[in-house]
């Protein structure tokens, strides 16, 4: 198989497909979904948005609940949401929720038993944006955006595969893993026990050495019950003061975790992306 | 306990919860979901569109996967979404997905062992409104929406009871259930063998005896794997064009029946209830 189209759904005027193929840099079949906005085709490709999900997702949880088709129908944007980690019986896996499949942490693992499959990183960044726009009716014009793990990954990759991308959005990122009990558990087990080796994939680290970053937006719930022993907000927030015109964090009172949430503000980063995709 | 909260989250800008009750109408606990938009307040109550859910549905499919609270917060509506069916380990149950638990159809049962907590025409019509108006921030003023097994249970309440109600809408609505295997199969079981026992309960019989109906709209997807088996729209609109002045509906070429042809959608119902609501 080189792309199986397992599913296709008619919206907003546009096409919800998914698809599974395989995978060099994760050694499996991967699924993936896209939307595909009703203006897209050979004639007028249009840029795409990779949304990378958090711990237990899929490439469905996004497409289903983000509520996202409209405005993306009304900018012309595609989005591409991968799955979270390789997947199959004989991929390594865990029987915690956040180590293992549906927890791939967008890393490229160092570590037995993960070194394998667990090579998401070089699959988001590469191997994926490839495919896609050679068998999608897209630009090579990507913005990156995710939630949780997601918004880890997004602004990791954001900060070093800076020039593959115009911009980075976030919601509830785990902005600094090497510091909370997520990240220590998967960066200890894919990564291995030098803490050195995790540097380059914790945004909060990888920002107080950068010279420059992407314009980027960060949405954050305050009624989130990730924010204090996870997500690591204010420490983003003070490393990203030296860009500040380049980064906004919003802060919003009485948002959770959730797609809720999530549903709540993605028009206004889908928004953010189409303006830097337009410049 | 009265009204049990189990759940909420804040999104475009109102709120959802979920909450339990003890049911009289159907003798066990039910579970319900409540969308209050920003608007609602002791001073400022606002109108509630009831959602109806489809066959395997429960209170939150519609909640995570419709995108419908932008356009309910901006109109000012409150939406709730009841479950499907009466549940738990003493409701009777039946193998298949479209018998029992998760199967309700909207219809008093009459037959054992079904009749016992089976009574979801009177959950939704009278004790749930009740419910609602005593404890949120609601006027009287209500609508039906639903889809598929609920778009027939929309239609079928605002046809039997259509003094309670201001219009109705339905998406991919079971709309001659006496005459398509997922009713035939249903009402055998609830109602018993006697074709006449079923006729209050299918919309296109109640119909051709109406003498007026409420404001309709209902939308289909040309693409919808059950058009031709279940879902009887030619003979709905057959039925309807008496009252074409009243009922509009709209056909959309390539539209499947899942959630991704709802949230296509949903928007333009809530407009449609919305402008009778003002009246």
């Amino acid at each position: 198989m080189q792309l199986e189209n397992i599913a296709q759904n008619k919206v907003h005027d546009g096409w919800h497909k998914r698809y599974r193929h395989a995978a060099s840099s994760t050694q499996c079949p991967m699924t993936f979904a896209i939307y595909l906005p009703p203006q897209a085709s050979k004639d007028t490709p249009v840029p795409v948005v990779y949304w990378l999900s958090g711990l237990t997702c899929t490439d469905e949880n996004f497409m289903q609940k983000a509520g996202a088709f409209k405005r993306a129908a009304e900018l012309g944007i595609a989005i591409v949401a991968p799955d979270t980690s390789p997947r199959g019986e004989d991929v390594a896996d865990d029987k915690d929720y956040d180590l293992g499949q549906g927890a791939g942490f967008y890393v490229n693992a160092t570590q037995a038993p993960w070194n394998k499959h667990y090579n998401m990183y070089d699959y988001v960044v590469n191997e994926l944006p490839e495919l896609i726009e050679t068998h999608f009716p897209v630009t090579q014009q990507r913005a990156l955006a995710g939630h949780s793990m997601g918004g880890h990954g997004a602004l990791v990759i954001g900060l070093t595969a800076s020039e593959r991308y115009s911009s980075v959005s976030a919601f509830s990122p785990i902005a600094n893993p090497i510091a909370c009990p997520w990240g220590q558990k998967a960066f200890s087990a894919y990564l291995g026990g030098a803490e050195e080796d995790w540097y380059q994939y914790d945004a909060v680290r990888l920002l107080s050495r950068a010279s420059d970053i992407l314009p980027m937006r960060i949405d954050q719930g305050l009624s989130d019950p990730f924010l204090d022993e996870q997500l690591g907000i204010e420490k983003l927030e003070r490393a990203l003061a030296p860009f500040n015109h380049k980064a906004t964090v919003h802060r919003h009172a009485g948002y959770d975790h959730s797609y809720f949430f999530i549903s709540s503000f993605i028009d206004a980063h889908l928004t953010f992306h189409a303006d830097y995709f337009n410049r």
